[in-house]
């Protein structure tokens, strides 16, 4: 690491090569490397990565916890003959099941499904719980991992046969209260981009023939990336009683009359964390808000040999206080760095604030504080660091959103007939919104020509469309349109 | 629920018939169910159960990230010719191997294990990781579930196919320092028993021939169960260099010369759970120390129709304050329940501390308090709830620590010739300390005739007759003794 500092950088570009770019990022900062030959699409998250994975479950479970979700954990393998009690399932899945079929030395009798999905394992335990309607709703979680053995290519956190995510699965006595705990998760999901990664995103429902297999309805948030694909950045499904009545999951109402259950399945998965990295991270490096980042400032002292003790000193005052308030900092006061490769160094590994020190800064009782997505610097008083920091921190939160959102609404476009719909998405990629018929073959017909498909599709209270007397025509095929669509390239 | 309400009931005797109390206890309570049909020997675990697990996991994080270590996550296959690397480990772990042989419809190349432990694919991306002594000591850490395809019988959390635990995996320069690794760890093991769980441990070392695949010296905490079988709490390996060695694990030093490094790894399972619900339940059902029970007091309030808002009200003033200060707390003011069964209810699930408000308490401004472990109970002031209800959590975990520290101490024996040996351990079961020569062989004559073994050997600073000139001669075969040994059955 002495000649070859320039190994650290960042070679490709984020606009041209998005995708050798990102690529470049996640390794060079640490976040993951490729899973082992003969593993392909496996990765192994190193703890950079994974301390973002930490604070999205944080996050996320603090808001499960407040909203009556109780953890549990469920076998990682699904017997087979289980996983064909919902026809949907089966059919959905199957393509992408890892199976176990030894166990020590003795082959297995039944294969094992290393689980895509844990529906199928705890549908029939919800039927073993739930006997009055007293017991619902019931709302258990896990966070764990699961296989999905992907033919398509794979990307660090977008695409990997193994993921990490959480799979919520919830019973109720009604479709109304069943609607409304898929809804409020997807708020959740939406809250995690919003609050927490600094990320704007659409919301709205999957086209029927892109549901969850075996769902009366899928919701999903979606968020755009700086290559104009979209994200499918989390989903909730209400299942309607499909797996229910596969499982049995039945309850006696009040009158004592067995009644089928109504559930749900809801899940986010470490793909925020690609899509975290590929927003807001730029030809430097790394780019994180401070929400998530696992170092929040780094702190840079510059100092000649007469002026490092004052220098020093000065910097581990600030560093304390800073640990007291519960920011998490660093010092870097490596002797054999100077500090243009601290400087480089902390940015590349994407630290939001950085803290610069000299003999001018300890004289003034100042400090010299440098934002990490676009530079910009403020020269503040050193007394009440705390406060200032975290005032600097909402700032640089605003602005990654700010940038984000910018990005996102000069991204949707309206286009009305098939020639626009295909020209736009091939000249600017990004959302193109047009009203439609419905009908699966339309979005087959856009699909073949330029590999876009319908992403989302607006809630009905928020379709306006829907309210419009259906005056409009299918952008695809002409006939009267139902509802607007948004097609998009997506990851 | 209405006629059958002594089904809630536990019905086994701890005393005489310990494993299947324990299975009533981890069922009744709502900790877990047995895994489906055709996955004998796995577990579903319930919110209840899996709230113990938090805890672990909270408390054992907090200190894990106070020393240095990273939490990351590694894929959770692992090639086999990975496997074959160490060939310790190959022995050691092939015949408990899940082997995932399909991924989707196409057979794999390369058979992937289902981790039973992850030292073979942590250690080639530590030898990547390593260049300098710089990037040293190295600590990572991760939670995940492993499998171990058991053939002896399964027992839920105790020993189980597939099980959640923490692996961490270090790297360092000097043999000392893995060292002294190695007893960090094992000491903040010690700690989950002694500070978090209530249970006294011993600590020591396995006997060569029990070590860890290829290790150093593998320490152990070990607990004593109330039916006087010891449970292997924690583990914490020195690996010496075997590792190192077999996946080039090398740094530069600080003259550029290039070494081998040292490393260690450490694992606790949720087996502590398992030695957590054995150790203090009863046969009214779980007793929890008030650290890790996910309800930490439960409110019965007692009313007669004309008193009812009165108490109510009173209870839910109480209820806020408690939850104010952060005690997890539930009123059960359930209107279909009388009180009495609903203190069955919450001693079988674990309820450390109730409190009982009738119209007397709220005429006095008191409380009365109820100690689960032994039915307690204390009349307090209203004034100042929670410090009182934090004094008595205080006092029921002495209580629990104290009883199980009582039954450890009364059951270490010693014993110095074979006839005592197998005497004590066949009438009494528990500890029997016997010095030992060392040699395998004498392990296994006890072990053929009772099913007992060498649990731990206290380290050579804590073996007094390790300074005793060696005049003691072995308790199985006569020769010159080396150490002391402890021998029990185990779990």
């Amino acid at each position: 690491m002495t000649e070859d500092d320039q190994e650290l950088g960042i070679t490709e570009s984020k606009s041209h090569n998005t995708g050798e770019w990102y690529a470049e990022v996640v390794q060079k900062a640490g976040l993951a490397n490729y899973g082992p030959e003969g593993m392909s699409g496996f990765i192994v998250t190193r703890p950079r990565g994974y301390a973002l994975w930490e604070a999205v479950q944080g996050f996320l479970d603090a808001k499960f916890k407040e909203t009556d979700v109780q953890n549990a954990y469920f076998p990682m393998f699904i017997p087979e003959s289980y996983l064909e009690r919902e026809k949907d399932i089966v059919e959905g899945f199957d393509p992408e099941v890892a199976w176990v079929t030894q166990g020590g030395h003795e082959e297995l009798e039944e294969r094992l499904a290393v689980r895509p999905t844990s529906e199928s394992i705890i549908a029939p335990y919800m039927a073993q719980w739930i006997r009055s309607h007293r017991d619902l709703p019931l709302r258990v979680n896990q966070w764990c991992s699961v296989v999905r053995w992907e033919a398509t290519e794979t990307k660090p956190f977008f695409r990997t046969k193994e993921f990490l995510w959480q799979e919520g699965h919830t019973a109720h006595e009604s479709h109304e209260e069943a609607w409304e705990e898929t809804m409020t998760r997807l708020d959740q999901y939406e809250s995690v981009y919003e609050d927490l990664l600094a990320i704007p995103v659409l919301r709205g429902q999957k086209p029927d023939h892109d549901k969850f297999p075996g769902a009366h309805t899928t919701t999903t948030v979606e968020a755009l990336m700086p290559d104009g694909k979209s994200v499918q950045g989390g989903t909730s499904h209400h299942l309607g009683q499909s797996f229910a009545e596969a499982f049995d999951i039945t309850y006696s109402d009040e009158d004592e009359e067995e009644r089928v259950a109504h559930t749900t399945s809801w899940g986010l998965s470490w793909r925020c964390l690609g899509a975290l990295i590929m927003t807001h991270s730029d030809e430097q490096g790394l780019v994180l808000p401070p929400t998530v980042a696992p170092t929040q400032v780094v702190i840079v002292p510059i100092w000649q040999a007469d002026t490092k003790e004052d220098v020093l000193e000065y910097a581990e005052g600030v560093a304390d206080d800073l640990a007291d308030a519960g920011v998490s900092v660093e010092l870097d006061d490596r002797d054999e760095r100077n500090p243009g490769f601290k400087f480089n160094e902390h940015e590349l590994n994407g630290v939001p604030l950085r803290i610069e020190i000299g003999p001018h800064e300890v004289e003034d009782g100042e400090l010299t504080l440098v934002h990490r997505p676009d530079g910009e610097s403020a020269v503040e008083d050193r007394e009440d660091v705390a406060d200032t920091v975290r005032s600097h921190f909402d700032e640089i939160y605003g602005k990654l959103y700010a940038a984000a959102e910018e990005n996102l609404d000069g991204e949707v476009r309206e286009a009305d007939d098939r020639a626009s719909i295909l020209g736009t998405l091939g000249q600017h990629g990004g959302y193109v919104k047009t009203p439609w018929c419905g009908d699966e073959a339309c979005e087959e017909e856009i699909k073949d020509q330029i590999a876009a498909e319908i992403v989302m599709v607006p809630f009905e209270d928020e379709d306006d469309l829907v309210d419009a007397d259906h005056e409009e025509t299918c952008g695809v095929c002409g006939e009267a349109a139902e509802r607007t669509a948004y097609f998009a390239k997506s990851y």
